[in-house]
């Protein structure tokens, strides 16, 4: 068994549920922080534990790169190189190669594409994206997809989404016949990765159903929604995550890759998403903007200088109940490297109370099932 | 009383005290962590405390400058602004002055200097040190003293040693005056901040000598040696230390401002120095230097890139304990923020490690007094 999907239970779209994966059982819905490269920007993995942090993000694209997928293989998969010992979903790099990448080029086989590090030159295709997670040691693993852009007219679209189709289709079957390669296999007993599929077709409802419809007869244990989160207005996003998610398997997980604000992200949720990645509370954390029960809150502004309260006086994380404004206000003007650890601190405790919060609520409002 | 100094046990030269301080009791000897604007680098407060970090040190000059001396005193003095409930040392802005500075102006009266954050133009006296210094609420405060540049000639460390001992005077007649108006009184119960003199005297020995007498006639609870760490060779260092330590009262607490690698801390307490302060530990870490019972790594080096041992195998930190040299490479060479806390955290746990052993050395070493 690589993924046990238990609902517990249900309230109107909603559901709460456990993931059993490899390294760990994971209460959903939830809000996974971004790791881009084996590292929740400025914050120790200790204090992620201490947030009951179950399961992160790791991008593939900058991992291959940077320190290099084989490298972290030898050094026994991403969780032992980066001391994670619980879950990691990775992407799979399609998402950057499109969106670091000026200079790629799209064919049938995948994607040839520059470093933004250093210029040179790489290739990546469905077959590689497996590999490149598998070494890493992924519990969750994400088929190579072409992320569509906004806007996109409608025969660009279509194209798109055949060649993601067409590329699930090879990730699936290189994923199958490789994950039992994996790395440190002997501390999993025998728990296996799982890979997700993932849901195309721009703003079109048809060509999302196509997707979907052509996707679930691939038979994932997880489905993902994408190409959202790309420049589109927000009630677009919304649109097509409430068009999609009925067309995807009611007992399977469901995530919407790279969403939200706070209000997005519980939104989502009522609507039956079980899975959401952002890298906005930790991104803008590093540029001073917190997230709090009463809204967002810019720390540089001169009207917290002498300002003595805790960034949220609703919030009982280990920055609000020590910290306040002014001193947050201070160690960001001085660019003291310590602002970006109290301030992402802060917004992944309320990103991840926000979903806490979720699924109490759906817990309280529906029976055992 | 403002600070009590009771030496436990004495071994040769060396000797283990505690000191009690308005906010907190130090065993000494102690090595100091520097938190230069309110923080002691990327490193959150309470894994400070789990460090057993008993007393910081404050940077006047910086501290001053920006957020400033009046906001932090409304903000109920440096203690409550960084939330940092245990001993704080300030110095007294005048080695940065100095060395922040080419464009200072020095008379009888003071110094006048441009900030390095804006070139404005300021003025720092004896009375206004003191005046910033009790507006922080500092436990311990150091007089306004200027420190003498190396090399410097015999004539010129005269008079620069001439000019400190009447700032001194200056320094403990304001201070001693002013010093119960520091912010939050209420909260120490009557406990009052203490001013220690500084000796200087450049490398000259009869300077030093005739520096501490001085001093010592002025009376101060207790005695820094300035004026070291300024580029003289490490032997010259040690001779000076040596020379200048007898000629200070051997009840009262002994400081050498500024120094130094683990050795020579180690060192300077067996030789009798009860405190030491050096940003080494906390500069070093951020540019990857890492130092160990085997000596110093540049975790930057190649050869730790597939390394999956500890920074330092005899060590039982937080970062030892969990987190491998190639993570900590990588986590640098990707230029992630968890960096510089991880290397600045072991770093911190070596130094106040270094001076456990030594205070336990003299312990085992000494009968009880």
């Amino acid at each position: 068994m690589s993924l046990d999907f238990k609902i517990l239970q249900t309230h109107g779209t909603a559901r709460r549920a456990t993931m059993t994966l490899p390294h760990a059982a994971i209460e959903t819905p939830v809000f996974m922080p971004v790791g881009t490269a084996g590292s929740v920007k400025a914050v120790p993995q200790h204090l992620l534990e201490e947030l009951d942090t179950r399961i992160i993000l790791g991008n593939t694209y900058h991992l291959y790169l940077r320190p290099g997928h084989d490298l972290i293989r030898r050094m026994g998969g991403l969780h032992r190189f980066m001391s994670w010992p619980r879950a990691i979903l990775t992407d799979s790099g399609g998402f950057q190669v499109f969106s670091l990448n000026e200079l790629r080029k799209v064919s049938e086989d995948g994607v040839e594409f520059r470093s933004h590090l250093d210029g040179s030159t790489h290739f990546f295709s469905p077959e590689h994206s497996m590999d490149v997670q598998i070494a890493l040691g992924s519990d969750i693993a994400m088929a190579f997809d072409e992320c569509t852009e906004y806007p996109a007219d409608y025969a660009r679209a279509r194209r798109s989404l055949d060649l993601t189709l067409r590329w699930a289709a090879r990730s699936k079957q290189h994923f199958e016949r490789h994950k039992h390669e994996r790395p440190w296999p002997e501390a999993l007993e025998g728990r296996t990765p799982s890979l997700f599929g993932i849901v195309q077709g721009g703003m079109y409802k048809d060509l999302r159903r196509e997707s979907a419809e052509r996707l679930v007869e691939l038979n994932f244990p997880g489905y993902a929604i994408g190409g959202l989160s790309v420049g589109e207005p927000r009630a677009l996003t919304r649109e097509v995550i409430a068009e999609t998610l009925p067309l995807l398997p009611a007992d399977k997980p469901r995530y919407v890759m790279g969403v939200g604000y706070p209000d997005e992200i519980a939104e989502y949720a009522a609507m039956g998403v079980d899975m959401m990645d952002c890298v906005l509370p930790t991104r803008a954390a590093r540029h001073g903007l917190l997230f709090t029960s009463e809204g967002r809150l810019n720390i540089k502004n001169r009207q917290y200088a002498e300002d003595q309260g805790p960034p949220d006086p609703n919030c009982g994380c280990l920055v609000c109940r020590r910290y306040s404004r002014a001193y947050l206000r201070h160690l960001m003007a001085a660019q003291e490297p310590l602002s970006a650890v109290l301030n992402t601190l802060h917004n992944l405790a309320f990103y991840l109370d926000t979903m806490s919060r979720v699924r109490q609520k759906i817990e309280s409002a529906a029976p055992d099932r």
